[in-house]
């Protein structure tokens, strides 16, 4: 009698472990289709699809309260320790950083709105192209989630230097179209912050990474994170012969 | 003789939770102390300052992952319950949203290098301005996590709204200046993303007072967060007579 309620309450317990387990996969699939939209909503111009994202935003944000709400309840009545107590630790960061790539989807899908205003800009393409890497790393990272693959989370964690290559480069990019066209400043601003949003998105795709790799292992990752984003130092100069290189405008002569 | 054992063991168990809370308070000390500089450097142009802010982040990083192993050790050997499980939870969560605002503190920093490369443009004054309030938020919020003021913490939730407003008037503003003269498009982008790291320090701000609420009160804070921050949604038209206002550049004509 009391090894079957023995076997009941270890059951229970692995119940509400893969509980949590579920809710994150389920958060990790929203996330990915969130972020899906938000990029065929930019590509296509499609501000219908853009607005279903922004307003579908709630259903991660409850999650992921959900997520944190079951993660304290079994700590405080199941107090697991060793490997439940690591699947348990990994699921609320897990959950935090899910939760914000959410956000981010819905930051490019409020942007993509913004930019259907305005007629279209050619660096709009090179966005889709960084977005389509970060959403393989997306996917690839709630793959490992599921599949417990730490070498799969290593995988990703050396991927994301590329997605901060690619920024860089698309900074320099939609400066030099903003030099070149005032009109171009609106929609290749929105470009920029949907650019970074997108990259953010791979940092939290890096967050992930890691502590399925701690999850997995009970190990960090050993050295530094790899970075290719050296965009915050960057310098563009306007191209010769734009309006404004010499003209001593009022801009550009203040004191700080 | 066992009662002796008894009381070292809760004794020491007091101690290792005031040593995570002790780390955290020393976070938000740093985290304080790297905004204020990065801030200072800014309105200084100060390149020596801006550097030796980006060299100081390792600190911050190295505290939060050793309050995570805290964490972590406490919950795994002490499997505390009720406020002391709230106290570590709340640990962990904090650590991670200060680790956040050093991060941010850390690309301001750099783009303060990027911005002392060129001229000095006007609108710098206001992003000062805006980084002030958030400075006093920041430090409001780790007052309050010291005081366990519930209220301390609701009224920095409150605020957050108002340092949206100015990132969004600012966000108008920048563009305005990068329109009316190419120079300013690189100084005034640095500035647009040195605000958004300023206001996103203010939602991490936003975050720990929730934190600091459901630590102390044991419930969430209620209601929608407040918003004020509509710049995703800004589009900036070009000021009559400025160049490439109906020159059909190349920029503006492309299909996406």
């Amino acid at each position: 009698m009391s090894g079957e309620r023995h076997d009941h309450i270890v059951k229970s317990f692995d119940d509400q472990l893969q509980n949590v387990s579920h809710q994150i996969a389920r958060m990790g699939g929203m996330a990915e289709s969130q972020l899906t939209s938000a990029i065929d909503a930019l590509a296509r111009r499609d501000s219908d699809l853009a607005s279903r994202v922004v307003n579908a935003d709630t259903g991660l944000d409850g999650l992921e309260q959900q997520v944190e709400e079951d993660v304290v309840r079994v700590l405080a009545l199941r107090q697991p320790v060793a490997n439940d107590l690591r699947e348990i630790i990994a699921a609320f960061k897990i959950a935090s950083d899910t939760e914000r790539i959410g956000d981010y989807a819905v930051n490019v899908a409020k942007r993509v709105l913004a930019l259907n205003q305005v007629p279209p800009v050619q660096p709009s393409h090179a966005v889709p192209r960084m977005a389509k890497l970060v959403q393989s790393i997306v996917k690839d990272t709630f793959d490992a989630y599921v599949e417990r693959d730490a070498d799969k989370a290593l995988d990703v964690w050396h991927r994301d230097a590329e997605v901060d290559e690619m920024y860089t480069s698309l900074f320099r990019e939609l400066l030099t179209y903003m030099m070149e066209d005032p009109r171009a400043i609106t929609p290749c601003t929105h470009l920029l912050f949907i650019a970074k949003n997108i990259e953010r998105i791979g940092d939290h795709s890096t967050n992930i990474a890691e502590t399925i790799h701690y999850l997995v292992t009970g190990a960090y990752i050993e050295g530094g994170r790899p970075k290719g984003d050296t965009s915050s130092y960057a310098v563009v100069e306007p191209p010769e012969g734009t309006a404004g290189g010499d003209s001593g405008g009022e801009a550009g002569s203040g004191q700080s």
